[in-house]
């Protein structure tokens, strides 16, 4: 049952990026995204990977493989293939609140 | 060393969710984030901390409670909290892609 359990969390944390990874594509649009939220995650993502692989854990492997894939196409939209975000996001991340422009 | 490796991934992919936080409170907006992607996520890290306890790992419990703690603000502001994005999330996560209304 325990087993059952971290598995059941392994998929839902893993598969939960692919809706988000479509909407993203869909809507060219990461202004939400915070930019140290992406490149952390990223790079925590990457160096779960490397642990997965050295404790000999597939399931830890695998779902963080597929996660970085996950990862690498947000942190690709966020600095680079978002439409109108671009510039609002790092105003917003950087100073105060500002309003999105169209 | 491999255990750091462990701990690093499990420091970043949990504190990496901070400025996540902090910049939709500040921003009000949550629109680009998919709900399938908190729904999922936010169960999946939960049944994480189940694991975590069930298995004794201080380190995989605490992890996600402090994650599940991000994750619920997130919930919060894109369902109840969010600004100008909430009718417009809604279409761009059913229909095709729309433009953000000011």
């Amino acid at each position: 049952m325990i087993e059952f359990i971290g598995s059941l969390a392994g998929i839902l944390t893993t598969v939960s990026f692919f809706p988000q990874v479509l909407k993203t594509i869909k809507s060219k649009s990461a202004g939400d995204f915070s930019t140290a939220w992406i490149v952390m995650m990223t790079t925590g993502v990457f160096f779960w990977m490397i642990y997965g692989y050295y404790i000999s854990s597939i399931p830890v492997f695998l779902a963080n493989v597929v996660t970085l894939g996950c990862m690498s196409i947000l942190t690709w939209i966020k600095f680079f293939g978002s439409k109108d975000d671009q510039s609002v996001s790092n105003q917003s991340d950087g100073v105060g609140n500002s309003e999105r422009s169209n």
